[in-house]
């Protein structure tokens, strides 16, 4: 564009009128005469990508040199490496991570397996295992094109908690076979975090895991999402002067994430937890579960002092429903059953929709702690554990704590561990 | 130890006594009158090390203070971890590779599977899998016991080529079931290492895997063997002016690896490959791949210019059966079939042992190789390329080149990638 006063007021004016959001705007080269920027902006799809770039290519004195969308830079290349821990520089390192050193370590695990968590990466590894039937928004893509997500899910293991994730893309939708795989490939791994998965097949696999296996198994889309939410649920009665144990709960939603949320705050002791969800076998495995299952989603709203909606489905609650004093979390991204400013307006002493319920705030942590532990499973105990320290730690203000921060994931898994301890579901020490 | 003049001395003395090789020295501090040394000494066993220390702590003046052995400290807390390429610092990086923006990413790949290799890890990705049944010269230790050499192995792809590789431990020594659980997450990697199956099953478990994927399959301890093997014969055939391509090539002894050298120096040229093992299988194996099996270790030995010995049995061959001029590479480790020196004396005109023919110095880059052309298997002519490739960067005093030199590494996946375009075995161009 023009080096001058005015030139990127034009731009941005122009950018604004298509509907765009600028984020970040930085400045490449400044020439006498003209000046390189690259704007990030935010527009709705490939389509209007587009068109904007035609249309400031059509200003006066602007050209477009380029543009791209900023997920697939991100993505280029793969978003995991797996690295050494120490860098190999002599001969004498050759001998002690490999032949002929790794022998001796070999024959002490095959004689006492106990300490192979701490000689290997068993200690802190989780396989990240998903048949790629139901990912995101997206449903049933298989699982290559889901490779992404686990990367993802593996990269916040790293960072935010030291954990090495594996993602591992399992090609069949039998139940038998997918179990029987992870079950054989198990020793690798310190963990086993179950990801993207469909309903109803989710929770056998699920349940013949923690079955077989003596080391944690987890669904993150049942048991991370239920972790999280109970934090949120717990904060959203601390702003306004609730206890969550006396209150009635209501479930709007009993899909994966919603059996497991209104199963783990049965569990973590609220009085009673009423739920809706329009399929029958949905609401069958609910009341099997200890959860009174609804036949109306009006009747729920009509009980519940917190209502929990994780229903898929935007708009689903009529501000009609809403009753004074209720608190609504309408979780369903990215558009909510209920808008939180219309259900305050209805009298709902708080409301908010799910764009900080952010499983990230759970599954590190919680696998970081039972491995810490040396959990043999990952028990109610420490789920409640890991929901109660998230609401600890969220200021007063919000909902849940900040997602990136290190300190977060540590008091997580701090929590975690001791209540694995606590509970004795650990194996043999080291 | 009393820090004056002689100390480090007497020390030594006694360290040689004892029969220890001392290798690095380190100062850790020095006080007035006494000073406190790492150092790092070669013996034989534990209890030898345990020995040392009691006499080492008998000196006058020397105490020992703590030892250890230097493989068990590399290993402590396990040797990889699986990390992010790129560090997530902002809200806008945790939309750019998560949700929101891995969603576009998935569709993408969904739409055009093609493209996994570049926005995904694909494209640089190797699995190591193994069933522990045939670990080092350790024999069937399990799959748990074997993960500290998956680790090593996949340490050197780190560092050496830069490829991500992850253990993959499977529980199973069934074949049938061992294939199926290769193919069933084979989706999650860009290569298939197979390493460490006990023969003849990892025959089987080779030849299906690489008929029912279209990626890159290999036996390392066959064809990484091989390769290493084929590159070091004719760099031995170079110092004494033959060529491989008119000698008769004896092998002696027809396991998984001599099976893989004979095969490959027949396909690489040699006029005559004759081997004798005395398995009746593993000679109809050898029969069945056009190696002449030979009744006899000494048939083999009267008729060979190049001897390769993989037998397993140090002191195999007789200095009497060494013919003046002949070539031998006695490759068992850690003793050879015959000692370099005495076959020289019996008049070989080259001999060495397997000290230095490290298989690190080919997989990593025939996997990057193959991975760099989006290659569809291994063939012959990428395993030739990368021997000559090693035989070429061999200086002329050695057998083969530096395994920790990056840039030979480099020059292997160059060979193999310009090997597996020039067949056309690479699959769709992204």
């Amino acid at each position: 564009m023009p080096h001058r006063a005015g030139s990127l007021a034009t731009v941005a004016n122009a950018i604004a009128e298509f509907g765009g959001v600028i984020g970040d705007v930085t400045t490449v080269s400044v020439g006498r005469r003209e000046s390189i920027r690259e704007i990030t902006v935010e527009v709705r799809d490939k389509p209007a990508a587009e068109q904007l770039a035609v249309t400031l290519g059509g200003l006066e004195g602007v050209s477009i040199h380029w543009f791209h969308d900023r997920a697939f830079i991100a993505h280029d290349g793969g978003k995991l490496e797996m690295r050494s821990t120490r860098e190999i520089k002599t001969n004498q390192d050759v001998r002690d991570v490999y032949t002929p050193g790794v022998a001796r370590v070999c024959t002490a695990i095959a004689e006492h397996p106990q300490i192979a968590p701490r000689f290997t990466t068993l200690g802190r590894s989780v396989a990240i295992c998903t048949n790629g039937t139901r990912v995101l928004g997206l449903g049933d893509i298989g699982p290559v094109a889901s490779l992404p997500v686990m990367e993802g899910k593996a990269i916040f293991y790293s960072q935010l908690v030291g954990l090495s994730a594996v993602p591992i893309l399992i090609d069949t939708k039998d139940v038998d076979e997918f179990v029987e795989t992870v079950v054989r490939i198990a020793p690798s791994f310190g963990g086993i975090h179950l990801e993207d998965i469909s309903a109803p097949e989710c929770f056998e696999i699920e349940r013949r895991l923690i079955e077989a296996l003596d080391k944690p198994v987890m669904h993150d889309d049942v048991h991370g999402t239920a972790v999280v939410t109970l934090a949120a649920a717990i904060a959203a009665c601390r702003h306004v002067g609730r206890r969550l144990d006396e209150a009635v709960v209501g479930q709007i939603g009993l899909g994966a994430a919603g059996w497991g949320i209104a199963t783990l705050i049965k569990d973590a002791g609220a009085e009673r937890v009423v739920g809706f969800d329009p399929m029958p076998a949905a609401r069958e495995r609910a009341a099997a579960s200890g959860i009174e299952a609804s036949g109306s989603l009006e009747d729920v709203m009509a009980v519940a002092d917190v209502v929990v909606a994780t229903s898929g489905r935007p708009g689903l609650i009529d501000p009609s429903l809403v009753r004074p004093g209720q608190v609504i979390l309408a979780l369903t991204n990215p558009d909510p059953e209920i808008d939180p400013d219309d259900a305050l307006a209805a009298g709902a002493a708080f409301a908010a929709d799910g764009t900080s319920v952010n499983n990230v705030l759970g599954y590190p942590g919680i696998f970081q702690g039972a491995l810490q532990a040396g959990a043999t499973g990952i028990t109610t105990e420490m789920k409640r554990a890991a929901a109660w320290a998230l609401a600890g730690l969220t200021v007063e203000s919000e909902l849940v704590p900040e997602v990136l921060d290190p300190e977060v994931h540590s008091c997580v898994a701090q929590a975690v561990r001791q209540a694995a301890i606590d509970a004795g579901a650990t194996g043999p020490a080291v």
